[in-house]
């Protein structure tokens, strides 16, 4: 077991008053670790590595880094105008470690935001630099808050024992420090059920094996690692009692774009009566899209399926199939479980209540 | 691509005259290359290392192992009662290789059979190894032929162009060199049909990404790997013509036992239309069993799980589920594929045909 029990929420990401502190997720689960970054270099090549990684803690980190810019140019002695060129010069460099995340956008232009109110209000460098932490702050006590909110609503829809599967990692590691699908599963050990969770592994990343089974031990939560195309057995064999998952997208009819291996998981449970429910933050949720097939499935890098963990499984010159997502309509969603409560069909509706 | 094409039927096991060489399968997909087993303890060592593997291709280097027993007794000039005692314990030493391949034994019982009926007429050792030989011989011819017919009956089934959906290897590498799911394609090929194949990567053992791919690409058929859990995808975006698996065991009604993992596929294929074929030997039909539920499913290691190629991807001291195979009901199976021909339901009857 993991000798090193941590506070719930987890230490995802932290400000030590000199530094980004990040659980190093790129040791997991091998070691428990933290990476303290004290500049911005340091703070992006850590997102770029992966230290830190899932949309809502990259944004914390982020936001976190804009307020350690700020400090290290007051400490510099910087006067205005040079700390206000450093924290755009800053605020640009975080922004291009991963260009696809849109939350990483959102909290860093938020927080940028506060500091430029404070300075437009004519408060001094200390007073900016308060602003810039207390928003980053906000960012990252939101994000928990959100995740307590799903938590509570989601639990409330499980039995007071029984077995959660689950796909990918939308956990605690990925968000703040509590989660989303898994921040159901804590919620409910915190009301006192019994919970215990299935993991996929989850190829080609494998962030079933690696991060959901590991955040669940490390909170004393019973945990079950599967290959991905044997959760079908298990929906079969009358073993789970509700299939929870995240979402990357969730369309205005309710269609859910999630982590590729979601969709099967859903019609398996459809067809063995086992309810399929999604956790995400409302943010998710895109009114601009219709449906499922309007989203356009990334393809990512084959050489993640032709490998395992540095080891080449594939022969050379053989092609690879590498969707990063795939979509799970609407009829198949028991329930969408977001910070303002559990929504159940017809979404059109329940999704557009704001 | 692969330099060397190898012939076909694959010599996937062959008789030198005086050594049981086999196609290294634990240096696939990496390099292609033979060991040639010139004692009973090589060739052991080499079936319980999975150099050869499949049930079909390890009884026919079973088969030729006590035609090698004989000779080697011959050579160092034993008389017929110690021949005779030399290939009793080289039968036991083979059979005790893998103890639960049902194929094994059945070709150890069949060639030493051979000998028996040699001596019994009264044949000179000369004539008893020529008779063991023989029928090593005719084990592995039948299984080839066996895996023709299933090529042929099962290619009409496929378009003069299209793409074929698979799991696990059920192909050259696990049989005498022709295949059973794989051998439907490659008899397509000959038939002139540009067939090309989608190969589930098949966790944990990944048979799929080193197997299936290596010997699709060594005769130029087109070969995509993926994880297992982006199939349903492939099938939603209507890219797949067929799906096509090998089988364990199939019960008197149909219900066919394989590698954890094709159940899924088999939902998922009537799910969006796509014929799901098994191509077996008619020697995996087991009238004795009824229905699917009364196959008991093998836990297999969990440490498969934990990790690939020596790399722990799981915590220490995380379960793991890792059912051998799977069980999909007859009502999801559009035909199964025997060297008998094509059998379509109700299974119940036409399996029955003897």
């Amino acid at each position: 077991m993991n000798p090193t029990r941590l506070p719930f929420p987890f230490p995802v990401v932290t400000w030590t008053g000199a530094a980004v502190r990040l659980l190093d997720q790129t040791r997991l689960p091998r070691e428990l670790g933290f990476l303290d970054c004290c500049t911005i270099a340091e703070l992006g090549a850590a997102i770029r590595a992966l230290v830190v990684r899932g949309a809502p803690a990259i944004g914390i980190a982020a936001g976190y880094g804009l307020a350690l810019s700020w400090r290290l140019g007051r400490e510099a002695g910087e006067d205005p105008p040079r700390l206000a060129d450093r924290l755009a010069r800053d605020h640009d460099a975080l922004a291009a470690t991963r260009p696809t995340a849109v939350n990483l956008f959102w909290a860093l232009r938020r927080v940028r935001g506060a500091a430029a109110a404070a300075l437009a209000a004519g408060a001094d460098p200390a007073r900016v630099g308060e602003a810039l932490l207390a928003e980053a702050r906000a960012v990252h006590d939101e994000d928990v808050a959100m995740g307590r909110a799903i938590g509570q609503a989601g639990q409330a829809l499980l039995p007071p024992a029984g077995s959660v599967l689950t796909h990918c990692n939308a956990g605690a590691l990925a968000t703040g420090g509590y989660g989303t699908a898994l921040g159901i599963v804590y919620a409910a050990w915190q009301a006192g059920k019994r919970i215990a969770v299935f993991a996929d592994e989850t190829r080609p990343l494998l962030q079933g094996a690696r991060l959901t089974a590991w955040e669940l031990q490390n909170q004393g939560v019973p945990v079950t690692v599967l290959a991905d195309s044997a959760a079908a057995t298990l929906l079969r064999q009358g073993r789970v009692d509700a299939v929870v998952t995240g979402a990357d997208r969730i369309t205005a009819g309710g269609d859910v774009a999630n982590k590729v291996g979601t969709y099967p998981l859903a019609v398996l449970a459809r067809r063995h009566g086992v309810p399929f429910y999604v956790a995400a933050p409302s943010s998710t949720v895109d009114l601009e899209t219709a449906r499922g097939e309007d989203i356009m499935i990334e393809a990512r890098d084959p050489e993640e399926v032709h490998g395992f963990g540095g080891l080449r499984t594939t022969p050379q010159g053989v092609a690879a199939f590498n969707p990063a997502f795939d979509v799970t309509p609407a009829e198949l969603v028991t329930a969408i479980v977001t910070e303002r409560g559990v929504l159940r069909p017809p979404y059109g509706q329940s999704l557009a209540i704001p």
